[in-house]
């Protein structure tokens, strides 16, 4: 056989589109219900591995990931956070999260461990994951047959995989979404005219829990990767861009932003590894699908990172949908009848926290946004002084159950 | 002595301008406190008697008027209600938010009759209360012996107030607030964009707890004021004018806002007894006073309808100032030094509050608020199906202790 030759065709139950989170969790729990599946992914698996993204992860998604016999490397690598820290005019407030919610706790455990983990697991049951498929199209989304082309990078190939479904798990930018017909699906979407330059740093945390800190010079925030590796976030300017956030610069202001004002504290410096620029926006499609076609994580919504949603969200579309496919061959419709449903209930729920906690860390800057400013450091001020208050933000902020 | 004799002067040590509920809160309370004090009011008494305004008031506050022996007729005539419904879809959702805050109940007890109390109990235990005075001017309040002019337009002759204290309790349009040096005090500031047509009505309440309406044509809502009395609001274009809202058209467009799916329930009408049009706006000024002049209620924030906080915090304001007055002629001057923080932490809650209600019951009209309408219904399910969500809105509603 040539490159030139006939298509090297496959058949498989589903086909899933991105090894990402959402993707990875599809397969492994579609692989451990016994319902042959099929992983197509763009990049190399050294890529995926590597892709530094969220870090936080729910208690319930820990969980989760236990009972599928996932968690282990988590278990023993991951810090388990049961308080965050707001810092504003130089003082310092915790609210202890776990005591207020059940002693339910955070898991700080970099995107790209949990991905490592899940192509491993994956793999190690000699599941079929493809990477480097490039151009990849999906066809006949609305028949009971539909399939999956591509190129194989590597080889230069083209391959189809025919299939019953298809889990859409490509992201914001990929082809699932785009392969709907116009007009299937309704889009909302928000700017929240917000930027963030996000920087990752080899420097080891300067704090125990996370911080977010309200400055008049805009938000920051220090969130934790691991005993070596920081997250770091600046509020700037919308439309402004990275060119302008020499290494300098960044430290200078996130030592200003960060200050205590009656407290010795230390901000641990390193080289800076990976500078972004983040607008923020929100998306979410109505349904989280079409014909045969099922959409999970951000190829059907995103978020902005405020509240850490992103993964977490990604991760229980994807288990629903596996559950769901699962109970499919297993002679019942209704929890796919009921996925895009399900699934949205807690996209709103976690889309309408994220706002609230946007607009608590980011008052509009200008003397229009005085009325704001106050009411963001009200609503601040409520959840650290009403008990019921902090409640309710623990129970969004840990995921409610 | 003729009208064109000299004037009359009259010496006390507070002189309360306005005779609303903040006005007549400190004038009762300082009287009872053994503290000289004048009120001086521009309208006449029955015209402050008849004036239909807020009817909500909280638990905390009716405690604070049993507690002065000022609350035995809305003790008798009051109804105390302990839940509130909202609807949506043609479906309705009640909040029993009397049993998520330990037992707290709102009185639905109007404006007028309230006013109408406190005048009775400041004239019958002797009180000066000046009504129609006209030109009221404020005058050296940087000093230790300010004092206040008018002129009683029953008589024509001017008149002259000597006093240690001034409280401005007339209004957000009142002398009080604008005879402060420019620059003296910060402004906040926020139109919401939000129009309210306000109904007043002859009709008897159609339902038993107040109703909140979120609508695609925009809220409706239903309060309640007496057995013979509703009142009703209908959100409307920015912009839009009464003379767009015949009789006919405000009952239907209730009707329609109202309307239940499946279930019979039936608006009661009756006679139109006032239209206004609300442009739903915020204010805030910090600090609440400047010398020898002290601010209470609306003189020093107005806040929009939502939540029915602004009476209550008038009532609040006036508490405060009483007593810190009271202390300083006892001595110390420490919660006059602390009133205006005092106030303003509660303000600013309250507007927090208000404007996250306001967000829920009213996403913005056009594409571009689809995104936020889908998220104004996620905060109603929140807390329709978070106990600890309810419970947080529960306390606002009601009001923090």
């Amino acid at each position: 056989m040539t490159n030139s030759g006939p298509d090297p065709v496959s058949a498989t139950k589903v086909a899933v589109i991105g090894a990402g989170p959402a993707g990875l969790i599809v397969a492994n729990l579609l692989r451990k219900a016994g319902v042959d599946c099929v992983v197509v992914e763009r990049h190399t698996r050294a890529y995926v591995e590597q892709r530094p993204r969220a870090g936080m992860i729910e208690h319930r998604v820990v969980e989760m990931l236990r009972r599928h016999g996932l968690a282990d490397r988590l278990d023993q690598m991951a810090d388990a956070h049961t308080s965050c820290e707001f810092r504003i005019d130089g003082r310092r407030h915790e609210i202890d999260y776990s005591a207020l919610y059940g002693g339910r706790r955070h898991y700080v455990y970099p995107q790209q461990e949990l991905v490592t983990d899940l192509v491993a697991a994956f793999l190690g049951t000699g599941g079929d994951l493809r990477f480097q498929a490039e151009g990849v199209r999906l066809h006949d989304l609305d028949t009971e047959r539909p399939s999956v082309t591509y190129t194989d990078a590597a080889t230069g190939r083209a391959a189809r995989i025919d299939c019953d479904f298809v889990a859409g798990c490509d992201g914001f930018h990929g082809v699932s979404r785009a392969s709907v017909p116009a007009g299937a699906l309704t889009e909302y979407s928000h700017h929240h005219g917000i930027n963030w330059l996000s920087v990752l740093a080899a420097a080891p945390p300067s704090t125990r829990s996370v911080i977010y800190a309200i400055h008049p010079d805009g938000f920051a925030g220090h969130m934790l990767r691991s005993s070596t590796v920081s997250r770091f976030y600046l509020q700037c300017p919308v439309g402004d861009s990275v060119d302008n956030w020499p290494d300098e610069r960044v430290w200078a202001e996130l030592r200003k932003r960060l200050a205590l004002r009656d407290e010795r504290w230390t901000l641990t410096e390193g080289p800076i590894t990976e500078k972004r620029m983040l607008d923020m926006r929100s998306f979410v499609v109505e349904p989280m699908g079409h014909g045969r076609l099922h959409l999970a994580g951000d190829a059907a919504h995103v978020i902005t990172p405020v509240g850490g949603k992103g993964m977490n969200l990604a991760l229980h579309d994807g288990e629903r949908l596996a559950e769901a496919l699962a109970a499919h061959y297993a002679g019942s419709d209704a929890l796919l009848g009921a996925y895009s449903e399900t699934c949205l209930r807690r996209v709103w729920r976690c889309q309408e926290f994220s706002r609230w906690m946007t607009e608590m860390l980011h008052a509009p800057a200008g003397e229009g946004g005085a009325f704001q400013r106050r009411l963001a450091v009200a609503r601040l001020e409520h959840i650290l002084s009403s008990p019921v208050a902090a409640a309710a933000f623990a129970e969004d902020y840990l995921g409610q159950d």
